[in-house]
């Protein structure tokens, strides 16, 4: 089967993207692998631009576009951290970002949305469709959409994140990413697998979403209606359609961690690690913490998603 | 007068550390940058080995030891950052570590020094002095004593962090690191005024604990007999007598910052930068952040010296 995506993809995206994203690094700590029992190698996403991997994608989506299509601006449905990345790339290209975003979003997130830039339109969760709200303003101005996930140059964009990583650390035994929609774990296992075939790569999913887990055993994707979890940037009910494919062939399983094992990896990583990072961003140091791979695994590279946490949120720790 | 360090004894203890200490990051916040007024670049000693920069120093005075003097195990005393440190240094060059420590220390921090090897001592802050107990083990065992600033070795040490630094950003208008006893301070002013004589250096102080500050006002070292700040790490009662003569020769001028601006940089850089700084370590970016420096300098180095909070204490903000 043709995949949506190959890893001259990952590599083309790394030189286009340069110029907005920034190389994060990428940390070791000998307390976190005494609990792990592994060398883990952790790359941190969540002190890239706009707090998160997700400005790999967006970048590399929007600096492909013609002028023309730059013209008519961009537009995304978010709540999360694809609303700031996107709104991050389009003014640095000096585009013009429309996010949907639900009426009730944090106003935090909101404010930070806008703070880029970006014209926010909201919508009632509902009793509206975002996608169809996105599709409606492509249809009258123009503008270009920046899907979260599903679309082949988010999904290059975002493997990048690995592409540095194991350009750090050489050859490893494994790589584990977050699952939501599948865009960060089909990009980094596409370029993983290129450059060494032998390691092993799998997704981290929170319990209360466990979509793409279940579709690992169904062997098709499956829908899970109403996720329930903290990590809420996992909350993709399925895999996407062009990520999917990627993961099935290339990625060996997808492990479970509980919100209290997420919780915890929070904990360990700010208090040891000195680094803030959110929930859906701990998934796999959770997965690697609580020694859920394979116990021949001797090193593994984590990719930390994301560090936007709320202050009252992280107070509840 | 003749300064108890040189630039060369920096490189020379970059070379010696490089295998206890690790490079740390150095990142950048385009928001910081903005409340700022300036460019920013922030050396994340906080991600160092130990949680802060305390590993330079104390690497470099025990590398350079005889085999002889190592037989014999090194000793300190500090309740915080710099006892982890050399239990750290020590047990990675197979010699013994004996930490002095009060009685009353956080739990949290004895407990990590000696999961670090070391062998811990305890006294009474009220009726014994802390110097005179390690000084009574150097004589009994014939340890060497890893002082906690005042000494060439520790000075040439803690200055690689400004070393690094510079070596990564070129040339900047300004340098800036908190003060305790001015090792820290005293490495980083040799190194940077040797890289480029026009870079002007700046100490930042907490405002309950300005010993140096006023050193700097008398022309000579005074004491603070009841340091008060949130900033416990630089409570030392005044410079050494080995750093403040490099400080008055290097330094353009120390700034205070309040214990409220000391939580807000804290609160700042963990929201906005993700990493988590401890309030001594986050006293220069108070200073930076609040505006305390002379407007003109447009890029400035932030040596964020430590990350090692406790939760409770971290809770409160």
């Amino acid at each position: 089967m043709h995949l949506a995506i190959q890893a001259d993809d990952v590599r083309a995206a790394a030189e286009r993207i340069r110029p907005l994203a920034q190389r994060t690094p990428v940390l070791r700590s000998s307390g976190f692998d005494a609990e792990a029992g592994a060398r883990v190698f952790f790359k941190c996403e969540n002190l890239q631009k706009g707090g998160a991997f997700k400005i790999r994608g967006a970048a590399n989506l929007i600096l492909s576009l013609p002028e023309m299509a730059l013209a008519h601006g961009v537009v995304a449905y978010s709540s999360g951290n694809h609303a700031q990345a996107t709104a991050i790339a389009a003014r640095q290209v000096g585009t013009r970002a429309t996010i949907v975003m639900p009426q009730d979003a944090p106003r935090l997130k909101m404010e930070s949305t806008r703070s880029y830039g970006a014209r926010i339109v909201t919508y009632n969760r509902f009793t509206e469709i975002r996608e169809q709200i996105a599709g409606q303003i492509v249809k009258e101005t123009g503008a270009t959409l920046v899907p979260p996930f599903d679309h082949p140059m988010i999904m290059a964009g975002q493997g990048t994140a690995a592409l540095e990583l194991l350009e750090e650390t050489g050859p490893l035994d494994a790589l584990i990413t977050p699952v939501g929609g599948g865009g960060l774990l089909s990009g980094c296992a596409t370029i993983a697998k290129d450059m060494n075939p032998a390691m092993r790569v799998f997704g981290a999913e929170p319990e209360g979403a466990n979509d793409t887990f279940l579709s690992f055993a169904a062997g098709e994707r499956v829908t899970v209606a109403h996720p329930n979890t903290i990590a809420d940037g996992l909350r993709a009910p399925r895999p996407g359609q062009l990520t999917f494919p990627v993961l099935k062939k290339l990625v060996e399983r997808v492990v479970l961690v509980s919100d209290d094992e997420i919780r915890a990896a929070v904990k360990f990583l700010l208090l040891r690690l000195k680094i803030l990072v959110e929930p859906s961003g701990a998934v796999p140091a959770a997965a690697v913490l609580f020694r859920k791979l394979p116990k021949e695994i001797r090193s593994v590279g984590v990719v930390l998603s994301g560090g936007n946490v709320d202050l009252e949120e992280l107070a509840k720790y």
